[in-house]
């Protein structure tokens, strides 16, 4: 977040890179891999109410690169970028030997009043999450939506106390809120909003995570996780509704003033002592 | 160059990666290779006469690194960013599974009537380069200074009128100023100040370039090239002798109508036909 001087508006400045092998394999359609690289810039710059309008690209590409491939990455983050009225206006394109490598440099602008950040959370405050958790890894990472104009009518509308766009699991991104907040919260289990594909996934294998595990702790959710007064909790649940209703909106849960995250559920409630995904051991 | 509503000014936005095994090897030391990094894109908003403020870094790191290398490669970003009083404020650290990538984005500002573009070149212009050419590999890559204040100082008192850093060779980045210029070029052989380094490197082996074809074409000399109206030659190159008297500034020839770029030595001229470093055949 930049004060660069303009009145009344901050700059947002972000990148957001994505590796082969890490983010993406190399049976991926190049298309699919640059809207996604795409994408998870516009999510961060959703996360915080902000409008973005322009993107630099650099494409690293791999040795022996087929000549089609620079063309079809550019396809998906040329989509996802004019879907959400972003100009590319530069970057460039070099070697990453062994594997290609796509970093989105993405500037935006917001409000200075209406900057959603991830401190601001207070006891008793409702906590919300857009969309289905866990199994992203199913399909949903290379195909989701930013959620742009959701937060923007969050920001404009209500009071938000805290955001964070859900990357590394509920589990894991509410903590760096809890921390900003300087809060501790409780999730109700029943509450969280469980994709299909978790609990498909959990179906299908012995050795996969039960599905609310994976609602909590898989990663690349890319939704938003924000804090509100309780007093706004219904009447924003109402207004989303008539506003996104194809968009699921849920409360989970609630910040605290005791450290530490809780999971309430049947037996009582407990310390959730799981977190999200680690990026480095 | 973009136009953000900043009364006077327009902001700069610039991404440029460093990749190993192309930009640099596993024998350069991290810090080198973190200062290299900052320093490409410091020299890219020297190019355009601004003035860097914010930098994001994006951290690819190879599977099995030290753990001593994020660290070193900061103190070679710090140290760089502090000197030219950029703030680095955020980017991202990710695994790059065969090799070390850093990208790094950044933000800066240029009064609105002393951008310098590569356009805007005419006939007759001299033509004037930093700096020594050529044989950069032997060290200078990995150790150059962005002629940041030197650029501003050229856009504060001169009519510049095309400006370009060399970062491929000059017989290629002339020629991408003469197209944005509309002009062709000659250049005097004897007047290319040729490094010692690709001197050296000339005697050292007879597979070499000759001294004169490595300073019109090896990569990564990182000085600046520019075009000025003919009468302002001689009290630019007066002035800034006073002005930098440790940094050479050395007229190499002229800009011309006639398309193509010539070289002019004792045998007379001819049609230069070798270019810059080429990214992708």
């Amino acid at each position: 977040v930049i004060e660069a001087g303009l009145p009344g508006e901050r700059l947002l400045l972000k990148t957001d890179a994505v590796v082969e092998g890490v983010h993406f394999t190399s049976e991926h359609a190049p298309e699919a891999v640059g809207r996604k690289a795409m994408n998870r810039c516009l999510s961060d710059i959703a996360a915080m109410g902000g409008t973005p309008t322009h993107a630099l690209v650099t494409l690293a590409l791999p040795a022996g690169f087929d000549a089609s491939m620079p063309g079809e990455l550019y396809r998906g983050l040329n989509g996802a970028a004019a879907r959400h009225g972003v100009a590319i206006v530069g970057g460039e394109t070099t070697s990453n030997p062994r594997g290609l490598l796509i970093s989105v440099a993405m500037l935006g602008r917001v409000p200075s009043d209406r900057c959603l950040t991830r401190g601001g959370g207070r006891a008793e405050d409702a906590v919300f999450v857009t969309g289905d958790l866990g199994g992203s890894m199913a399909g949903k990472h290379m195909n989701f939506e930013p959620r742009l104009e959701e937060a923007r009518w969050l920001g404009d509308r209500f009071e938000i106390h805290g955001t964070i766009d859900v990357s590394d699991g509920v589990a894991g991104d509410l903590r760096h809120l809890m921390a900003a907040s300087g809060c501790g919260a409780e999730l109700r289990a029943e509450s969280i909003p469980i994709s299909r594909a978790a609990r498909r996934l959990a179906r299908a294998s012995s050795q996969a995570k039960p599905p609310l595990m994976a609602a909590l702790t898989d990663g690349e959710d890319y939704e938003l996780l924000f804090a509100v007064g309780k007093r706004d909790a219904v009447p924003l649940l109402d207004a989303w509704k008539t506003r996104f209703p194809d968009v699921r909106l849920t409360c989970i849960g609630r910040l605290t003033d005791r450290p530490g995250l809780m999971l309430l559920d049947r037996e009582g409630a407990r310390m959730l002592d799981v977190h999200g995904y680690t990026h480095f051991e």
